[in-house]
């Protein structure tokens, strides 16, 4: 694995081995065991077109732990395609850093930042996915169901965003279903999934309209916020069209009982979730967070093998 | 010591420890003898919801020349109970960091990270105390009379804000008397000292209205600016106030020959002291300063004892 | 050496030996060979009073790849001579940090942090000049003629600023002859290759009005952005006043075959230079833009030698 963009580019072998890896750094801290410093002397470059709480933290620690540094560069010193072409920047920085992680806007710069730079591109959130958050959920799945997942099913329940995006793509590499129920009009494109079935044709997504009834059939309740940053002009039309969408206790009683919640955080609680079920026995909401510290390790561990 | 918050929560003998290991650590850095690493492999992260010059740096030297990394987070970055509760970001970031250091509007959320991380929380500024720079000030009281400073007397002049509340706390603990001199409105509130004698009931608090009688009895001349950071637009208004306040040579000459003279930084140089004072014989507020980040190491040191 | 802050302080064996020790260093990267680690144990802090992204990160690495710790300061973080005068913070960081970087925006705030800080201070861009560009530059040109430069000609072709000051400097320097051609209004202050010469009496110092005249001499065509960072709304304007200026291969055909062109970045491509001559045969611009990291460690051996 050359770069981590998007999962339909990585092969399942190669995302087991990044969940394995990142499930052994894990047990490693937990115990106190000094992890192998594979980024011992070489620097990464994090640029964010928005500022970030748990992407940079995440970030940050997962590289000082690996034993490398992280330069976390912000909106204002970026600039991205607008004081210079991509192109340009991403062959100045390859030739001082030894790995590119970026929040961007616009996905295409990811692609053209892999192009130019020379060294590991990572995509730590962009208008179109969210692969490492899917990382760290099937990590948080596995924890919970064991590395034999197949068959389960995972019902995303709110905007067919980029975290849904990823999830999807995940679930289709590790042979789980994934059920989307969104309002009309804030499904995922039919394009998100032609193409995750392009890659992985036996993939089972599906699209349901009614939460109560999807829920009967899953291992996982998933939903994330209604609104994300940048779109807070649109609140009040976007919280009244997921009306009826809400993750609550009233519609967990339709799922089983061994079905677990998730959120990628932060929650706008008692908007998309309320208290009751994101403090609740079913939520793994707050493992799941950590989580994203420990898959992203495991990926730099697959990035950077020989160290 | 678990937390560091407000001074009042701290026993005196743990901070005659902190002061000590604050002072060794101090003569191992002017000796070149390197420290003992106790923050190796931990990763601290410092949410500023102000920036700041001093802070910052005391703070990030302290913990790496103590062998750790700190994530210093900013305003737009750190949204501590906005894009999310204060508890969900305490939870999620206490399973990625060893520790969190916080500079906030509101006190109350110093407490709500102790209560929901799991890690030990650092007061670096909140509306109403500042107990690092307490320390270096105690630190500073210390080196110039010597460990055994009961007796001494301190004379705050100016706004009652938050260093003068962490003062008086500490002045209460080391046996020192603390003497407020502001203008009428302007004095720390009474529930301020009455909770100092709550914890330390031989404590010597008083308020005088006059500066130059209060500095007859001083060994220890502090002040610090009118018009802190967010208070610009009313600086006319407290200027005016404090007239006669001021720290300048004319009021020196009623205090002890052996007086020093003390004030956080930054100074707002000829308006609450002079020129003069400021850069005169008597003036401590260089190494006052410096000892911000001595001050810091020997708290990160009682903080984590074991490494 | 003991700060860097304009290339005519630093005699002409220290700028040599800063050279080599950037060449030793590349070459021992290049190799994979770890570095003495002179900056092990010591932390700098970088003022930025505007943001930049490749002075940000190449001093990043070179400090870290030394062995060092590096705090990079915002704008609203520096502060410098608005919150407190600027010899306070001097006086204050030089207690806590071993060496300032600074970027400003007013040419004496830098002599003012050398004269009270008792640190090393490097000047990393003021409004007057921008000596470790002209390290890059001189090393770049090394890089394509070999050590001895002496009587080579840089043509630089464009709006007489700070980098153009500093590389004329560094080729009075090191034996080159250095001209300027820029259209009226928009050359260097006569002051300027006053002073050059007063510290390089044999200093070759030329001014020339024609671009397709000045490069038959050149073995380099130097140019750079016609509308600097800040000066967004004299663009028209100035962007009319440099026509006929522009670097692009018609020009070219001028110069002798063996000419280099060189840029600092980033380029407003199609405006100072055509992209037919950034991305062609003669353009060293990415390997110039990677030499500020090796150039940066070289200045950082020097001023460090101890480690």
């Amino acid at each position: 694995m050359q770069h981590f963009i998007r999962i339909n580019d990585v092969s399942t072998p190669d995302l087991r081995r990044t969940l394995e890896m990142a499930a052994d750094l894990r047990r490693q801290r937990e115990a106190g065991t000094p992890h192998v410093p594979v980024l011992e002397g070489k620097t990464l470059a994090m640029l964010l077109e928005k500022p970030s709480l748990r992407t940079r933290v995440s970030f940050e620690v997962a590289v000082r732990e690996l034993g490398g540094s992280l330069i976390s560069l912000r909106p204002d010193e970026v600039g991205l395609g607008q004081r210079e072409p991509v192109a340009d920047a991403a062959r100045v920085l390859g030739g001082m850093v030894h790995g590119l992680i970026a929040r961007v806007f616009e996905h295409e710069k990811l692609e053209q930042l892999a192009e130019h730079s020379g060294v590991p591109v990572i995509n730590a959130l962009s208008d179109r996915s969210h692969p490492c958050q899917a990382l760290a959920d099937a990590m948080t799945i596995i924890d919970e169901f064991g590395a034999d997942v197949a068959g389960r099913t995972v019902v995303f329940i709110g905007d067919g965003n980029n975290v849904a995006h990823s999830l999807a793509a995940i679930c289709a590499r590790l042979g789980m279903r994934f059920i989307l129920v969104s309002p009309e009009g804030f499904e995922l494109p039919p394009a998100v999934f032609e193409d995750i079935h392009r890659h992985e044709p036996s993939a089972q997504l599906d699209l349901m309209p009614e939460p109560r009834r999807a829920v009967t059939e899953a291992d996982v309740v998933y939903t994330d916020t209604w609104v994300s940053m940048g779109q807070e002009e649109e609140a009040a039309h976007r919280n009244a069209a997921f009306e009826g969408f809400q993750v609550n206790e009233a519609l967990l009683q339709a799922a089983p009982a061994h079905a677990i919640v998730m959120h990628c955080m932060p929650a706008h609680r008692n908007s998309e979730i309320t208290d009751a079920v994101i403090d609740g026995p079913r939520s793994r909401v707050i493992p799941q967070a950590h989580n994203r510290l420990h898959a992203q390790k495991g990926l730099l561990g697959v990035l950077y093998p020989g160290g």
